[in-house]
């Protein structure tokens, strides 16, 4: 049970307060890809997996392929170019996993909660990210090296 | 919803069959860490992340600390020494995401449907992980280069 849920039963105002900055569960892992067609054999073939989502984030310089895990996904990340951060990252570091992204119930109370914290942020303000969700990335100081990513779901899928 | 439980709702037959594979949610995420307790800070000071287990693995070369982030876990690893998995891949890479856990809910199903498939792994049968799991890593190779973990709880932890 999520700690939001917790928090809805002891009283609406107590759940508010907490669900700030609570990550209610792990939204997705994003993993960089060279070959996204192999990346999907594996994740279909191997696993079993279900393509649910594919969009090409222009801004975020990557074609993006969703697969369901339970209520939580995986997120495969080909950049459109090498001039581009997955691009990079596959440059310095070849395929592998990215970055972690965080549920929140409401980002911008997330991201103002971090601000006054002085947790530094890439996105002091949230972008729209894939499936019209609302997403920030903390800067990887304030995250130990591990590229994080909040994420408020346009609609939560399950 | 995940699809065991969608498959229950269809027939316990069906279910059985579905659940052998497929990966109920994401168990957890590995971050290996070269400074532990500022690890511990990052996820409890500044993600708010409770800490709900820990656990020295010999087997396995590392010290583990568990965190709850709704049904799923974000599981920190320091190495007991250089000459440890952990250890090698800190100083090959440095700290950050190590791999991911999928939760199943038969493991030994599981391995003996990877295995017909002719699927490579690191381990062929399952070994004790953190909390008394079940667990086994598939080969990189098999995993388009992400170090993939099988989980079966000895219990479902929520």
């Amino acid at each position: 049970m999520s700690a939001i849920r917790t928090a809805c039963e002891v009283s609406p105002c107590t759940a508010k307060l907490i669900s700030l900055l609570v990550f209610s569960r792990i939204d997705h892992i994003g993993i960089a890809v060279a070959d996204l067609d192999a990346a999907i054999a594996v994740h279909e073939g191997t696993y079993g997996m279900r393509v649910v989502h594919r969009e090409t984030l222009e801004e975020q310089g990557v074609e993006a392929v969703l697969f369901d895990v339970g209520e939580n996904h995986v997120e495969l990340l080909r950049p459109l170019g090498d001039d581009t951060p997955v691009g990079r990252f596959l440059a310095k570091r070849g395929p592998g996993l990215h970055h972690v992204a965080y549920q929140v119930h409401d980002i911008s109370a997330a991201l103002s909660r971090l601000r006054e914290d002085g947790v530094r942020m890439i996105d002091v303000a949230p972008r729209t990210g894939i499936r019209g969700s609302r997403v920030a990335f903390l800067h990887p100081t304030a995250s130990g090296s591990v590229l994080t990513e909040l994420v408020e779901p346009a609609t939560v899928h399950r």
